[in-house]
């Protein structure tokens, strides 16, 4: 597999591979704004999502890229569905 | 910050962080649904998506945990918002 990685990165370019996505930004910003609306610290947060405090604040700049899993919790921690966290328009 | 992650999870247990949450089946029906309703292969999308092709299929099985960096790259290449590629009722 990692054989198969590193061709398909010498085809297609690696540079894109650590480049963040838009995404990032808009789950960083609906997540802080969502968090602060709900009077939520980030402690609390971090407890709930089963994440520590560094990490939340990382994502919330955006330094992170976050996996679908912490996402989901995050979520479940915020009491809102995934995909509201992604909108481009909240 | 290894030494807060440790006490951290043996505050809060460590076996929850390994579980994958929900959401990952969620996107991966979604994004197998809309790839061949699109008539896009495996192939091209990973290409697209800049990500291998046993990538792809390990996220349409739901044994990865894709980052949201890679999530976004999907979105994109299947011209979808990403919020609806995470949408429970679709």
């Amino acid at each position: 597999m990692i054989v198969t990685r590193i061709l398909f990165f010498n085809n297609a370019g690696m540079e894109k591979q650590n480049t963040p996505h838009f995404y990032r930004l808009i789950f960083a910003e609906n997540m802080r704004r969502i968090r602060r609306l709900k009077e939520i610290s980030q402690e609390e947060l971090a407890f709930d999502a089963q994440i520590s405090k560094t990490y939340v604040c990382e994502i919330e700049r955006g330094s992170r890229a976050v996996s679908i899993d912490v996402m989901g919790r995050i979520a479940d921690a915020l009491q809102m569905p995934l995909s509201e966290l992604l909108n481009k328009s909240e």
